[in-house]
């Protein structure tokens, strides 16, 4: 696992959680992603891109945990998955994955992201192409867990 | 609808079906996609990224359909959807998105590609986030019938 390209995805979403649901995060081990499934209820998708790395950011919510982090968000007290939450989680990826896309070019790693698309429902099949692993980041809020799968590759054609 | 944008996904889909699965296509009338669902049993999604354009471009495929394209591709009889069809929709979805690149290059639009995910099920909730709309090209083989959907938009953020 190559952590220089996992550490900022788990640091963008830790400050974008903390900071735009005022929501106390904390993180369990990173690991190889098991199975395909989607893991959660509500799950956003953002492609990366550039000529030195490609992958895709993938984060999926447990019902309870997303509720509650959209509800501290806009606050709100929606109980169920509306279209206001599946929103929210396309721009808790778009947020997320810009906070990655800074803190990896810092590195001098120059990433570009693609738009958010949204999948609803839990356990749908879905798989990644990539030579790269799948890494499973588990965090857990008062609410509830969620995770952020992360996989990315460094391409050879650079820039 | 920016045809601009568009041609370059429908030529690069006649060319890599007509070729690697020596089946004919034929194209529909592109239109904007309503609802949010997935249009056919498997698709393949892969994020489109560089500072001037941002988008997806989802492939998504009728059963029958995608069984005589892969079998034609492989040489082999599957009846049903599996690994290996699942598989083979990662790499047209890869294909197709490097011919379009190659066009868009043509046209001095520069992007590079994220790596193909595949969704399995027919009309789960799948929902893209941004300012541009879905462009939906039917297209219809002996066997059956696919959708390229394409959201694009050129970013003022230019490199």
């Amino acid at each position: 696992m190559d952590v220089t390209l996992i550490n900022p995805f788990l640091d963008a979403t830790i400050k974008v959680i903390e900071t735009m649901a005022m929501t106390k995060v904390s993180v369990g081990k990173p690991a190889v992603k098991q199975g395909k499934g989607t893991w959660g209820t509500v799950t956003g998708i953002i492609g990366i891109a550039s000529k030195g790395l490609s992958g895709n950011l993938v984060l999926s919510f447990e019902e309870p945990c997303i509720l509650a982090i959209v509800n501290n968000m806009i606050g709100e007290k929606h109980q169920t998955i509306n279209e206001e939450i599946v929103d929210a989680v396309g721009e808790l990826t778009n947020m997320i994955s810009g906070g990655a896309k800074a803190a990896l070019s810092e590195q001098g790693l120059l990433c570009d992201m693609a738009t958010p698309m949204t999948v609803v429902g839990r356990d749908i099949e879905i798989k990644q192409f990539s030579s790269a692993p799948v890494i499973s980041i588990p965090f857990e809020t008062e609410a509830g867990k969620f995770v952020v799968e992360v996989c990315l590759k460094r391409d050879a054609k650079k820039a």
